[in-house]
């Protein structure tokens, strides 16, 4: 954002930045040893920790005219603590690297670490610890920890053919926002704010491990990109009921506002973050799921980008998802 | 390092480049669920996790024509490792963001990854996941989770006036690398090689730790800036003796021929990420350490930078050490 006074990161230095970042930063009752030593230590009651990590690079996964400090925080955070969920896990904790210009604004990296640290404590996990680095292009990198509580892991290797495909969280209302923040608008607010604070149904993961999901795996590609990952490594194939989907009225609204279909925001939009899961043909789906579909035999011979279709076909529309590089 | 050949980054894609990295990533026995899902899971027997992450920014942290990008990944990897190791544990686990421009060669992305997984493996670590995103500076995040084995962490934060001050590992010889690195040199190559590959003494962190270290840290910002975040966090003053640090032959011979003293080198180096810890008074010190000063009482206000002296005195030379943005 433009308009920010105060010290850059150049005048406040290394350590003065770390020293301002550990004072925001509250812990939970999880960590034994927080910010500010080598390493934090962190419980993992049941001997395990689930680990990922996701980056977030200004230009490419933000940009800073589009979104507040604390809003890419949110972002930034949402990406792995899903990841996290999406395992079936508890997220716990969260390390965070930071290497930016010299003359970004003290304020602002404060406030990256606010909206980091406040969306770990809507699931109760703490910013334990981080690194900083000068650099020329702001590169974020954030590290989730999690606790399985005892669970198996729910992997993306586990559909069997017959499962139902079930979604939890929204589908394409990030996509749709940030298509209208490309043409330069902000409204519908909705829409725009979905793609600036995603809310993941982090929840919903722990219940789907706790429900017997035979495989999971964040929508962070896109749906048809994520459920030909969780295709292939299941040796399945999926089909997409398109009836299933029903886009919300902001989808709808905002679809017909610029003459196109809301179906490709819903198939190939990845920054909302709903879990896509697949469980037994039988027995309740937990609470916040809805079936969109079915696991099916996968076909001899098909690419990763043919083992998903949308009601028996192959998806002819633009693209499959995101895919760095391409 | 320039004479590449083969395809880029952006010929291969993210996910050409995920397949063949996980192709490459033998997993140890302490891996419950590797590379290639939406998180890793991993041990933490005795129910806590150490985790830490550190930044290595192209033209900061490394120059692509000083090194190969094996080299590279073993000084990224030592990074964290070594923060683990300060702790007082035994490191498990890496995950590894890399942020890297299109043009980048594929295999110069592959061999990075081998060093990582190379000097992981020297520990008996295993790198079991990341994630990748194009950038137009090349960044990389190694996050390290470690193994307390029941033991209490050892953290900055427990020196108390009287105790030895003791060093494991290297102190100035990657400093040293890297001055003959910046005069356009490639020798003496023991120098340039420490500065290139760095060997931590990964395990004589959970030695201090088991033989009742009251603090420690590693040498990454240079000896006189980590002990003064030391004696910070500890509430006491360091003295460093300096007939004590015993410049090696190659440290020497260096000074010499550069018409300089070696001491400034020892000082304020940290990329051998030697450890520098503090023990009680008495009692025998764990193989791998040297004495070389003593806690001290704190001078009242003093700022953090006056806490370390040297032989009694503040040391007057050209900076403490590393800070980003100074």
């Amino acid at each position: 954002m433009t308009g920010d006074t105060g010290p850059t990161l150049g005048e406040t230095g290394e350590w003065g930045l770390l020293a301002a970042l550990h004072r925001r930063l509250p812990q939970g009752p999880g960590v034994e040893i927080g910010p500010g030593d080598d390493a934090a230590v962190v419980v993992a009651p049941d001997g395990r920790s689930v680990v990922t990590v996701d980056l977030l690079v200004d230009g490419v996964h933000f940009r800073r005219d589009w979104a507040t400090p604390h809003d890419i925080g949110i972002r930034a955070a949402a990406a792995s603590l899903a990841d996290v969920a999406a395992m079936g896990a508890r997220p716990t904790a969260l390390v965070v690297g930071l290497a930016a210009p010299p003359d970004l604004p003290t304020a602002w990296a404060l406030r990256l670490a606010d909206g980091i640290r406040d969306e770990a404590a809507t699931v109760g996990a703490s910013l334990v610890g981080g690194d900083v680095s000068a650099s020329s292009q702001l590169v974020l990198s954030v590290t989730a920890l999690g606790d399985l509580q005892g669970r198996r892991a729910v992997t993306r290797a586990g559909a069997q053919v017959g499962d139902r495909v079930a979604v939890a969280g929204r589908l394409g209302w990030a996509a749709a926002g940030l298509a209208v923040l490309r043409r330069g608008f902000g409204s519908p607010r909705a829409l725009v704010d979905a793609y600036r604070r995603p809310q993941p149904p982090y929840t919903a993961g722990v219940r789907a491990a706790a429900a017997g999901a035979t495989a999971m795996c964040d929508v962070s590609d896109g749906l048809l990109a994520d459920l030909g990952h969780l295709a292939t490594a299941s040796g399945v194939g999926v089909d997409i009921w398109a009836h299933r989907l029903d886009p919300a009225e902001p989808l709808l609204a905002l679809a017909a506002a610029y003459g196109r279909e809301p179906l490709p925001w819903m198939l190939t939009g990845g920054d909302d973050h709903a879990l896509v899961a697949t469980f037994p043909p039988d027995g309740s789906l937990p609470e916040g799921f809805r079936v969109v579909g079915a696991v099916v035999a996968r076909e001899p011979d098909r690419a990763e980008e043919a083992l998903v279709t949308v009601d028996g076909r192959l998806w002819a529309g633009s693209g499959t998802g995101h895919e760095h590089y391409r």
